[in-house]
């Protein structure tokens, strides 16, 4: 290992447990009403998993300034929000899925009830955790954390894949469901992190935005790239899954060579979307290059 | 009909063809990202409906001399909370409801995926919703809402109820369940309302919060009430449907004629409550009136 890879790791590592402290003590706060909701909320969200929207929260706040106690709340909520989509994407009635993160999911661990009411409960404290840290520009965290994640973001992105399933998109579907499914939260991310430390009006925010859309296409397209060739046992879930349902992804649609060539077009782009940053975004562009080249 | 119900309804009119509007431009405002979410999503909360968590919310601010127009965004925001949560109570896997004010449930309609999206939807809605006129204490009504629909409030309540089906608590372990599960939606209606006027320290919050928790009791032991004596017609659902599913009620622990009496006593308690707040509240005690008096 590298000593820039080697630094990276240990910072990543030390966001990771930096917001799931933060998460952890946002449970801890007060005493649950419903024991069982409670223990699958926690089942949901405090089970490990990459961090990668707060570290992105992070480190684009970081970039610009922001001091690392403004953003805990701003990471923590985008995590909620991904968490609670997970818990509602493994359900029976959409990919029934058995196993995340190694584990048994929430609805296989709690029953479909319960998972379906954890999500809930998970999105609704997104949101509560977003107003616990006072701050001047709270009605744009909301509206982009909303925007990102309801009928023009995440949830419409499922909607798309659901009527996706058994159809045959072009390249230009996928992107769009994709953008929708998992790009609209990975940028939410990256603009929550830089509207801690500036305004709306900022010009950055349209080069960060650039970043983001391209580094979360590039990160879906790794992952469909991972579900043909990698290793289940890093991965913590069987691979092969999105063919054996007959789901749409770029290695079907570009081969696996194409996929690859789109990745790693994508990382260029959006290295140089960083470019009017300068030295400040450094770290966002290792962690560019992280996301497109990790393994699991 | 007498002088001062016909008054009563008239306004109760008014407010609901306000909210009504509010709630369809928020949907006009943009182009749907995916259109069966978007149907799924308007079938969910513009079929109609007694609207009276926004109607507590426009009648608590205009006694505190809140503008009407400062009212819309919460008074919508509760109702999307309302909406998203019935749309995940009639799943399969809660209550399994194929009908819902006369109309097919969102998932008979739509399938069982897109309305577990168009729930979650929606409550991103709600948030959103809040943000869409500016106000001081934002922070404060996004704290509100999110208290009384997720781990603290609803979603608690929901998964206390699921807990009881069958079993055989007491009038104790009921009324908490209650209190979670509608009670706390009612109460952030008042108290929603109430912010837009008045800042968190002024004490009329108090006075209103003890109206607000009998009456959402009371309202939900009428509920009760009407499963056993109402006319199908008038509830557009069937009647007599918790005791076929074994649900603990009110009329099954106490009698009909007691849970009559206990919502009768919480009526004049909520009545009390208000006296405080002298001749401004008398809109929200002819409320209260109406509420725990309805046939429907």
């Amino acid at each position: 290992m590298n000593a820039d890879l080697s630094a990276l790791e240990a910072r990543l590592a030390s966001d990771r447990a930096r917001v799931d402290a933060w998460l952890e003590r946002l449970f801890n706060e007060r005493l649950p009403a419903a024991p069982q909701l409670e223990a699958a909320m926690r089942h949901g969200v405090l089970g490990g998993g990459k961090r990668l929207r707060p570290i992105l929260v992070y480190a684009t706040g970081r970039a610009l300034g922001a001091s690392v106690e403004a953003l805990d709340a701003p990471a923590a909520a985008v995590e909620l929000i991904h968490a609670y989509s997970l818990v509602h994407d493994d359900l029976p009635a959409m990919d029934d899925d058995d196993l995340r993160r190694g584990q048994p999911t929430v609805h296989k661990a709690f029953g479909e009830a319960t998972a379906i009411l954890a999500g809930d409960a998970l999105q609704t404290l997104a949101f509560e955790a977003l107003t616990l840290v006072e701050h001047p520009r709270l009605g744009a965290l909301i509206r982009t954390l909303a925007a990102a994640s309801g009928r023009d973001g995440m949830a419409a992105g499922q909607a798309l894949d659901l009527a996706a399933v058994g159809g045959h998109p072009d390249v230009e579907l996928l992107a769009k469901m994709h953008r929708h499914k998992t790009g609209a939260l990975i940028r939410a991310a990256v603009r929550l992190g830089a509207l801690v430390a500036v305004a709306e009006n900022d010009p950055r925010l349209s080069a960060l935005d650039d970043y983001a859309a391209a580094i979360g296409l590039a990160f879906q397209i790794q992952d469909d790239i991972l579900d043909v060739t990698g290793d289940p046992a890093k991965l913590g879930k069987a691979s092969g899954a999105d063919a054996a349902r007959d789901k749409p992804t770029y290695p079907a649609l570009l081969g696996l060579d194409g996929a690859r060539a789109k990745a790693r077009a994508l990382l260029d782009e959006a290295l140089a979307s960083l470019a009017p940053l300068g030295e400040p975004a450094a770290p966002l562009a290792d962690l560019a290059r992280y996301m497109i080249e990790r393994d699991h």
